[in-house]
C-alpha cells in the first residue's frame, strides 16, 4: 500500500481551482457551486476507487470502502473544503486529500475493507454563515434544525436553505448523529497555520490539545469632536481609548502564557473623518489559550484592564461576548499510536504541539477518541492565498496515518 | 442701531432646517438643495433690506447695502453654510447671521450705506469635496478653474458641474479674483468649537492666531495570518503597530506645546476579520500648532516615531502629505480695534485666543488685515447635533463687531 505524492499534488490543484477569486486566493464558501464542485471531485476520485458516499442531515459528506459496512468500527478522518474569502490552497483540503490518497493507495492494493472513513465536515471556517463548525456542531448534536435556521449566508439565505440542495435535511438531523460504535477514533491532518514548526525544521507533528477560544465585541463611547479646536486634555477620544487598549491586549497575552493570543482585527471608529476626534469605535477581540484555567483568568484580566482605560479616559465601555469555546485536550492514546506509527514511517521522535488554531476535531473530541496531525506551514502564513507547505510532508502525514490505520502498529495501553 | 437677538435666534432656526437629515442635525453639503436654500434665505432677508447680492465666479456670495458701491472700501465679515453630516446649527451659519443681523439693525436705523458687505463663503468643511476652503481659496486665485474640476462631491459631480446652478464660472475666476481695494479688512465670526472659552466664563473673545494644519494618510503593511495558530512573537499584526502609533502621537502633542493637537479620525484594517491578525491598516493623521516652527519640528518627530515603530515590528510604513497649510497671525491692528469695540459694548477686557480649527480667515488673511471673533461653545462641542451657543452670546459679537464697523472706535495707531 504506497502513498502517491504526485496524487496528493493533482488532488490540491484540483481543488484549488474550485474558487470564487481565480488567481486571488481560494475562496469557496460552504454550499456555493465551487464548494459542491470541490466535494464532487473527492467522491468522483473515490467513487473510482469502489468507495461508497452517504450525506448526513447536516450536510457532511462520509465515504467508506464498499468492503466496510457503515456501522463497523472505522478510524475517521477528514477537515473541510470550506475557505475563508481569499484563503489559501491547503487549510482544511489537506486533511481531505490525505485520507482520500490512503483509500486510493488500499484500492490499488487490492484492499477493499481499510477501516477508514473520510468526512468532509460541511462548514468549519465561519465566514460562510458568520458563525463556524455548523458541520460537525450538527453532526454531533450541539446544533438543532432550529438553530442552523438562524444562521445566513451572504446572499440571505440560512443554512438549512442553502445546504438543501447539498442534502442538509432537518428533519433526518435527530436521527443522523454521530454515532460512536461505528468509529475507533477520529484524526484530523492540518496545516500548523503558524511558523513554530516551518522554523524549527518539524515537517510533522502530534497535536496534544487544541486552545479554547472566546471572543468579544467590544464598543467604546465618548464625544464626537473638532479634531483642530479641542485641547489634547478635554478630548473623549474613542480611537485613542481603543488604541491603548489594543496595546495593553498585546502585552497581556505575553504575560499570561506562551501559547496565549489576544488579537485585534477589526477596529471601526465613528464617524471615522480626518478632522473629527472618534466619539465612538467598534473592535473584535479573539482571545487563545490551551489552558481553560489560564482562559477564565486572561478573561477578567481583559475585561479588568479595559475597564480602567475606559473609565481613566472617561469612556463608556460595552463588552460583549460572542463566542466561548472550551480548550479540548486530545485522545494521549491516539497521540501514543501515532507518535509510534512516525516511527515505522522513519520519523522516530515526531514532535508534539498544541492547536493555536480551532479544528472540527475539538467539536468532535468529547464523543470519540480523537487527535489530529499537523503539516509545517511555511513562515506560518495561512488565511492568505501565500499559504504554502510541501507535498512530501503531506505524503509522510499520509504514511503516518496510513500506518496507524493498517494497525501496522499497536501499543500496550 | 439696535441688535435684536431674537432675530438671530430666527436665523439660526430657519437655516437648520435646511439639513439632509432632519432630527439628526446639519447636513448641508455644498451645493446641494438645502444649501441653496440656506444662502437663498440670507439674500431674501437682506433683499427686504435694500441691500444688493452678487455671486463671484468661485460661488461665494456678497451682499452689499444698495448705497455702498461694490468697489468703496467696505468691512467684510461672513462664514460659510456648507456643515460636515450630522453637524451642529451654529458651525460657519454663526458668521453669516452676525452680519446679516447689523445689515438689518442698519437698515432700520435708516442707513442704507453702512459699510460692511456679507460674504458667505461656498464650501469651508471639505466633507463635502473631499478637501475644504475651495470658495476662499478659488476667490483669492490659490484654486484655478482647472483645481476645482478636479474635486468631485459623492455623486461624482465636479465643484464647477455642482455649482454651475449657484453660479459658479471657470471663465470668470481669473477677473473675479479679490480686490483688496475693496475691503477695509475681514472679520469672521465663528463658534469657538472648544471647551476653552466656556469653561473660563469667556462669551466672547478676539482670536488672535488661527493654527496651521498638516494631514497624512498613513499605510502600514505587515502581514495577515490566523489569529489562533500565530504565536504573539511571531506576528506582524497591523492593527498593534497602528495603536502603539496613536497612543504615541497622542503623546507627542501634549509634549510639543499645550496647544498642539494631533487626531487619528481613520482607522481602517484589512482584511478586518476577527480571526485574521490585519496585514495592513490605514490611518489619517491631523496635526496642528499656531507656531510654524513647532508644526516643522512636529513633522520630523511624527515621521521618526512611526519609522522607529515600524521598523521595530516589521511593518512597511507609507507616511503620504494630504494637506500642509501654515500657522496664520491674524491683524494686530484689527484685533485692537476689536479689543476697543468690545469695550464700547460693555465688555472692558475681551480675552484673546487661538483658534485650533481652520476657518476661511486664514485663506484671506494673506490678501486683507483679517482678524476673528469667537462665540463659546457649550462644552466645546462640536462637528455633532449637540452643538450649542447662546444667542445673547451672538448678539454680544454683533455689537461689537457693529461698533468696529460704524467707527464708533479709532485707535491711535
Amino acid at each position: 500500500m504506497l502513498v502517491n505524492a504526485a496524487r496528493i499534488a493533482a488532488d490540491f490543484r484540483a481543488i484549488a481551482a474550485f474558487t470564487q477569486t481565480p488567481g486571488n486566493g481560494r475562496s469557496c464558501p460552504t454550499f456555493s457551486p465551487e464548494w459542491g464542485q470541490a466535494c464532487g471531485y473527492v467522491r468522483d476520485q473515490l467513487a473510482a476507487c469502489g468507495c461508497q458516499t452517504r450525506i448526513d442531515a447536516a450536510g457532511n459528506l462520509h465515504v467508506r470502502p464498499r468492503g466496510l459496512a457503515w456501522d463497523s468500527p472505522a478510524w475517521l478522518s477528514g477537515s473541510h473544503l470550506d475557505s475563508v474569502p481569499n484563503g489559501g490552497d491547503y487549510d482544511g483540503v489537506a486533511g481531505v486529500v490525505v485520507p482520500l490518497e490512503i483509500l486510493r493507495a488500499a484500492h490499488d492494493a487490492g484492499r477493499g475493507d481499510l477501516p477508514l472513513e473520510l468526512i468532509i465536515f460541511a462548514d468549519e471556517e465561519g465566514t460562510t454563515f458568520g458563525t463556524g463548525m455548523l458541520g460537525s456542531l450538527a453532526w454531533v448534536g450541539k446544533m438543532s434544525a432550529a438553530d442552523l435556521g438562524r444562521y445566513r449566508n451572504a446572499a440571505g439565505e440560512t443554512y438549512l436553505a442553502a445546504g438543501a440542495a447539498h442534502g442538509v435535511c432537518p428533519n433526518d438531523l435527530p436521527h443522523e448523529q454521530i454515532n460512536p460504535a461505528h468509529y475507533r477514533g477520529l484524526i484530523e491532518v492540518h496545516i500548523e497555520q503558524g511558523p513554530r514548526m516551518w522554523n524549527r525544521g518539524e515537517r510533522v507533528a502530534v497535536v496534544t490539545a487544541i486552545a479554547g477560544r472566546r471572543q468579544w465585541r467590544l464598543r467604546l463611547t465618548g464625544q464626537a469632536n473638532h479634531a483642530g479646536s479641542t485641547p489634547m486634555t478635554e478630548r473623549r477620544d474613542c480611537v485613542a481609548g481603543g488604541a491603548e487598549i489594543v496595546v495593553a491586549l498585546e502585552k497581556l497575552a505575553g504575560e499570561l502564557s506562551s501559547a496565549a493570543v489576544i488579537t485585534v482585527g477589526q477596529f471601526q471608529p465613528s464617524p471615522g473623518a480626518v478632522n473629527v476626534i472618534a466619539g465612538a469605535v467598534e473592535l473584535s477581540i479573539d482571545f487563545r489559550d490551551p489552558d481553560n484555567g489560564l482562559l477564565a483568568v486572561g478573561e477578567t484580566k481583559i475585561a479588568e484592564l479595559i475597564s480602567q482605560i475606559a473609565t481613566h479616559r472617561g469612556l463608556t465601555a460595552e463588552l460583549t461576548p460572542s463566542e466561548a469555546l472550551p480548550a479540548v485536550a486530545l485522545d494521549g492514546a491516539i497521540c501514543q499510536r501515532l507518535q509510534a506509527a512516525a516511527a515505522t514511517a522513519g520519523i522516530p521522535n515526531i514532535p508534539t504541539t498544541i492547536s493555536g488554531a480551532l479544528h472540527d476535531a475539538a467539536i468532535v473530541a468529547p464523543h470519540l477518541p480523537t487527535a489530529m496531525l499537523f503539516v509545517a506551514s511555511r513562515d506560518g502564513i495561512s488565511h492568505n492565498p501565500a499559504e504554502y507547505s510541501r507535498i512530501e510532508d503531506f505524503a509522510l502525514a499520509a504514511e503516518i496515518l496510513a500506518a496507524l490505520v493498517q494497525e501496522l502498529v499497536t501499543l500496550t495501553e
